[in-house]
């Protein structure tokens, strides 16, 4: 097996199976895959250490629905079922008697959510109410399916759903669901876009879309998170209703904010390199895998079985994920390529000389090089490493994005950027007749960046001439 | 709210809707509920820390699966789809388009995963290859639905499947897994009887298939885990083939074992009483409830409240899940109510005597009266406290079990004890014509005590007076 980076779509698609983290286009459903046991603790440890901690932290509680919502549910928002249904799964029979109501896979969960709260729902006191539940959701894609990044079943779909009193109050929800997403992705050293998506980008029922973007290794943008403003277009339909502080009857204003098995296709996609994944050390199912050198001398291989068992214990008991690789039929060098394959971020090799010295040599998987540690010093340094190494992949994953990054004032220009594989900021009029020839002709509308100060003095709309009002990002996307 | 466990069934539902663990009955597509914020972390810490913490320690590997399955899979064994076909939900339409094949809603994985076997295993090297997964499955119930019990989506299904060399090696494995099955039910202090299910009672596919059954409150048994051993049933239609020691081609010997959310349903049943729900402390989603007992003075109350603050502080930093009950609306008395209700094993009141003599006043759940306990003390008595708890739940649970279990010989006296929702041992010839006739005319034949000796020297069938070869067992079921 070879891998080049260079070549992403391929290399994405062999890392997956090769790495034995999601098994794709093998399973008899198009646009479904399974989670392999490695990949599987992989997400394990994502969600647990990373997603659930921070929505724990920030007050969100976990709930679970149902996965079938009624179609009289799902249409209830008129809106909402326009985005939805040329793409829905319908469950028609139960055993062999047709349903008296057809009943939707999830696409989403907006109108269960809000059926359920306008049941719970009674009063201010009560609110906010932030929920959360990480589940399958299911589009019946018609484009092209793609491995985590296009699936008929996203396998993990972190949505949050928040009731608030106010307008204002769903307002500040928005603002702490872009914080709370920074934190998830800074922790996994995902660099990202935050965009104000366009209105005709918008989730359908929402007031408007804030969304996280970031650059794949191709050029292209992948949205990885969206944060949407509902106002009250679920809570008037499904009647949440509210009393409140001055006792007067109300609908709640809600947010909802999700993310996905894309998350995933960042990491592993952004972090990778030719010879595997890389993996941030915290979330890694793996974090050092100890490979004993083989020894000439049987009482020299004693010596460093009794010491690689030893360490191996040492790591266990301060709770680092170590692995010992024993087998016999395998090279050393066979192994390394296995667990670099894997993306396991400290190799630990032992052999004669490390005994003897009372030491370890430590391979980072991230960059070259191997360094000596002392066995005393060993838990110590691997933190430092371990801090060391997710900055510098954050460092290094934030770079490149930048260096994806251009600015222009002309379309001919622009065009020719997005053709290869750049995002384009470019000055806007801000009128949907514009957004959308740029839709068509140049790329896709990511939205008026959230992320940095924009000037657009003396800057006219690069379609009509008019003046500027701000500047859209523009990309070739996933 | 007045709860009655003598009225068992009314009992259930109101626990369950009170304690805000499950909401049931009201979710608009029957038989399916909705796991509310503190019966999701209650689901998650059994999840955590008793079923993933026991099958990973045990060398089972998580995976996940679709939740479709194709029509043509699922029909691959015929005896299987036999046992399924009348209750399995099919899609059959992505957005407006009929599909070519309808997709089943898994009831079970065993064709899932073996079509993914036959293309991961080649080797014996691979085997064991033991997997699970935690997932919803769907049954188009045609009986009445009960929340946790009988549920058209089974929201929490731990479904492990195995695959191996041999015959003896699959039946080992059965023998593991009970082992497995024990430790866990043990854990949460549910008694269990464990029997080999007759043969017209097998798991659809399965060579034999041995049951955990437990005794709810009502008297009636409960199956709360089953283990299959599946031959070469299924890796003969999947054609999951792999090179043996002898280097001869055969296929894998399989085995599968499940339980559902009945673990919860009788967790919740068994253990709790008149005031409510009584959780099992390593657990409860809260640990210790503190509730400051409000002062007259105000310097006294300062002090109640650092003190409060203090306490609270040191049980987080030991890891305990503790909560302190601020709410100003409410009384002592009516928060001990709540959290009474709501199982958490221990509260704590602090009042000024309390602060004075530097010690805490602690009421256990499962029994009545209190004791007071040194400040410095506590961590440690609440270990012991826990220990002990779990340890006279678990006796207690036990005594009522065997409290419902009789033995008769004669077949008008087991069917009154059945009547009377007893589960009753009798002999029986092992003809399974007489078996039809106990499960029509006496109860449910639960099937052949493995938990127990049987002696049946000299006894006679209860149906056709032949020579009894061994006893069965059986009740009333839900």
């Amino acid at each position: 097996m070879k891998l080049d980076k260079s070549n992403f779509s391929e290399w994405f698609d062999t890392v997956l199976r090769e790495a034995e983290l999601y098994d794709y286009g093998r399973y008899p459903v198009k646009g479904m895959g399974v989670w392999r046991p490695y990949g599987f603790k992989l997400r394990r440890l994502v969600l647990d250490n990373v997603v659930r901690k921070i929505l724990d932290e920030t007050g969100h509680e976990e709930v679970l629905f149902p996965i079938l919502i009624p179609k009289d549910l799902l249409e209830k928002e008129s809106e909402h079922v326009r985005g939805f249904e040329g793409e829905v799964f319908w469950v028609t029979k139960g055993g062999h008697q047709e349903l008296e109501v057809p009943l939707a896979l999830r696409p989403t969960s907006e109108t269960a959510i809000s059926y359920m709260e306008s049941l719970w729902i009674s009063s201010y006191k009560q609110l906010p109410m932030k929920l959360y539940q990480i589940v399958p959701v299911y589009r019946y894609e018609t484009k092209a399916t793609r491995p985590l990044i296009r699936l008929r079943e996203v396998s993990t779909f972190k949505e949050a759903h928040t009731a608030h009193e106010s307008f204002e109050d769903a307002d500040k929800q928005c603002i702490e669901a872009v914080e709370v997403y920074k934190r998830i992705f800074d922790s996994l050293a995902i660099p990202y876009m935050i965009s104000m998506r366009p209105k005709w980008d918008r989730f359908a029922g929402a007031l408007y879309t804030v969304a996280f973007d970031t650059v794949m290794p191709d050029g292209r943008a992948l949205q990885i998170g969206t944060v949407h403003h509902l106002g009250q277009n679920f809570s008037i339909p499904f009647e949440v209703r509210f009393q409140r502080r001055d006792e007067e009857m109300d609908y709640v204003w809600q947010t909802s904010y999700g993310i996905s098995d894309r998350i995933f296709a960042a990491m592993i996609a952004i972090h990778g390199d030719d010879r595997g994944l890389v993996l941030p050390p915290h979330v890694a199912p793996i974090q050092v895998v100890i490979v004993p050198i083989p020894q000439k001398n049987e009482e020299d291989q004693e010596k460093v079985n009794n010491y690689v068992r030893e360490l191996e214990e040492e790591l266990k008991k301060a709770g680092i994920r170590v692995h010992t690789d024993n087998r016999e039929e395998l090279t050393p060098g066979a192994k390394y390529y296995y667990w670099e394959l894997r993306g396991v971020p400290f190799r630990i090799e032992i052999g004669k000389r490390e005994v003897d010295n009372d030491e370890v040599t430590v391979a980072r998987r991230d960059v070259k090089g191997k360094v000596k540690v002392k066995r005393l010093e060993l838990r110590k340094k691997l933190e430092e490493l371990s801090e060391e190494m997710l900055n510098s992949m954050r460092e290094r994953a934030w770079e490149f994005m930048k260096s994806r990054i251009r600015e222009t004032d002309n379309i001919e220009e622009a065009k020719k950027l997005v053709e290869e594989r750049y995002v384009v900021e470019v000055p806007w009029c801000g009128r949907e007749e514009c957004g959308l020839k740029l839709d068509e002709e140049v790329g896709r509308v990511l939205g008026m960046p959230l992320d940095k100060e924009i000037n657009v003095e003396g800057k006219k709309c690069i379609v009509c001439g008019r003046k500027a009002v701000t500047k859209v990002r523009l990309a070739k996307t996933y």
